[in-house]
């Protein structure tokens, strides 16, 4: 059997299997945003992985060096994001072919740095190797939680409201126009090579709130309101109307003639946090947010039971499924260019 | 500049200062075998980070998935016992083609799995990922050490002895039977295949005696013996007629017509220790070993002043300088086929 015909979520079921420890420290392992382990009476330590391959997550001809290096350290952070921790220390492989200049490889650490120092993180390690044809990035991140504030993907409770922070949209588009028209130097370009992580949100989220489930938007929001459900044995309700589509991209989709909310739904890496909390707390949390970090809150649906599955309201009050869209390495949904 | 002008080593020096961290928590930071960070009163946190990648560090003609797995994550598993340290948690990041089969990622895990899980160390998380060509894995493992126990590269002292586990060369040697008959199932293609990181012995000898320096040999005991001097900032005297060369290595040398001293001195990934300590500790940590576990401990030099430089005694009594001829990624230096 290939791996093409289970696909990647199919893959990752089974090497949960595989691998399952027999490991009392182990409080999250396999399946979540970073795995979550026991560490200090106080909290939880959390170590999560990413792996970036060129051609496949990245291009040369698109991103700067600064900016790739950015990017995949920046993906790293928003797993420590999604599950509420702060990250401490990163370790960062990379292989590359040896005719490589030093200078690329200086931007490519500075990128990573820049990122990860503004949010406290050091790069404390790692390993340089040759890779014949394709850059490859691996980095670490070793965060932790307070254990009262950690935050997984299960945990959705039903009539909890769904919220996700700032606007959707900008780094698919983004992606769009630098296949158009190669690399440029507008905002839209730096929406998808220069990703946020939503550390600081998150934090000042759970200052105020407890949040009962959290995931980053990395794969697509259809993707991701489909990973809470799943894990926390639930449906959900989006409405259409109320999902924030950046207003740059809803522009590009229409020079593309493409449907703004597919970027949204189905374009990954806009890095913006996807959560779900009591209804009555989400004022509080908006004004919180909007007040310290000025980073928007909207409410984009309700979490409700199993049997009516995810389903996305469209603008016209007609109700379908919510399809499982987003990135997906391995089998036929795969979609990056 | 070219990175094939500086080699792997200068890189490593530049990266050091391109993103050395002002955070009081990291004790060692780039360049040692593991990351050494201030977490808990008693004991060290160690990070450690390597990559895999398919035609450079290993070849799925030569090895079965199960073994790339296991030397994959037993390389890393090394690196925590050259610190003195335990491990205890490990995030993987495999990339491969779609067309690979369920079955050979399933032994792939299994493999990583199986010398991990021997050694109280879980696999608790990863990223799986598209890579068109070559198959890639990273891995990551998180340990502790306790604060007493820690042992670096730096801390040789002039007179100790130096000393090796085990014995050297097997891992070469099954490298060439490799290349030249292909995969078979000899002792000597296990010995590459399927290395024992040294986890007991590490933790065995420092219940005796205080280590000053220690590596594991990944590189080949050149490489490593230069590692250690460089950052003790000493010399050292080693006696060829000393090292122990594993006798299956030496049979197959001389059927080749190579020398079983450049096996052991240039060819890496016997994942032996090479450790520095008083000489008049040496007959109590070898006799604990041996009842302990059966590793024998040979003496195979002295930590000599700087200014004595990294000297090889040969068999006739004559000296000369040790070649730094281990692996060595990027360079004239790299001798991996």
């Amino acid at each position: 059997m290939r791996v093409r015909s289970i696909g990647e979520f199919g893959l990752i079921e089974r090497i949960k299997k595989w691998v399952t420890p027999d490991d009392s420290s182990v409080v999250v392992g396999i399946g979540d945003d970073a795995a979550v382990v026991e560490d200090r009476p106080d909290l939880y330590r959390l170590i999560t992985t990413d792996a970036f391959v060129e051609g496949v997550h990245f291009r040369r001809e698109f991103a700067t060096p600064w900016q790739i290096g950015w990017k995949a350290m920046a993906a790293n952070l928003s797993d420590i994001a999604a599950i509420g921790g702060e990250p401490r220390w990163a370790v960062v492989s990379v292989a590359f072919s040896e005719t490589i200049s030093v200078e690329e490889v200086e931007e490519l650490y500075r990128g990573m740095n820049a990122v990860s120092s503004s949010f406290g993180c050091s790069i404390v390690g790692g390993d340089t190797s040759f890779s014949p044809d394709r850059m490859l990035i691996s980095i670490a991140v070793i965060g932790e939680v307070e254990k009262e504030r950690l935050t997984l993907r299960r945990g959705a409770k039903i009539g909890d409201a769904i919220c996700v922070t700032g606007e959707l949209g900008g780094s698919e588009a983004g992606l769009q126009v630098l296949k158009e028209k190669g690399p440029t130097d507008e905002d839209v370009v730096r929406r998808h090579l220069e990703p946020r992580p939503r550390l600081r949100e998150a934090r000042t989220i759970g200052e105020v709130c407890r949040i009962h489930a959290m995931i980053d938007i990395s794969d697509g929001l259809s993707s991701e309101i489909h990973h809470i459900c799943h894990e926390s044995r639930v449906g959900a309700r989006l409405f259409a109307a109320k999902i924030p589509i950046w207003p740059g991209a809803r522009e590009i989709a229409r020079k593309m003639g493409r449907s703004p909310m597919d970027y949204a739904l189905g374009g990954g890496e806009d890095f913006e946090l996807l959560f779900t909390l009591c209804p009555g707390e989400v004022e509080r949390v908006r004004s919180h947010l909007l007040n310290n970090i000025r980073t928007p809150v909207t409410v984009i649906g309700e979490i409700v039971e199993l049997e009516k599955g995810v389903v996305l309201v469209g603008e016209d009050g007609r109700e379908r499924e919510m399809p499982q869209s987003g990135y997906q390495h391995f089998g036929a949904q795969r979609n990056l260019g």
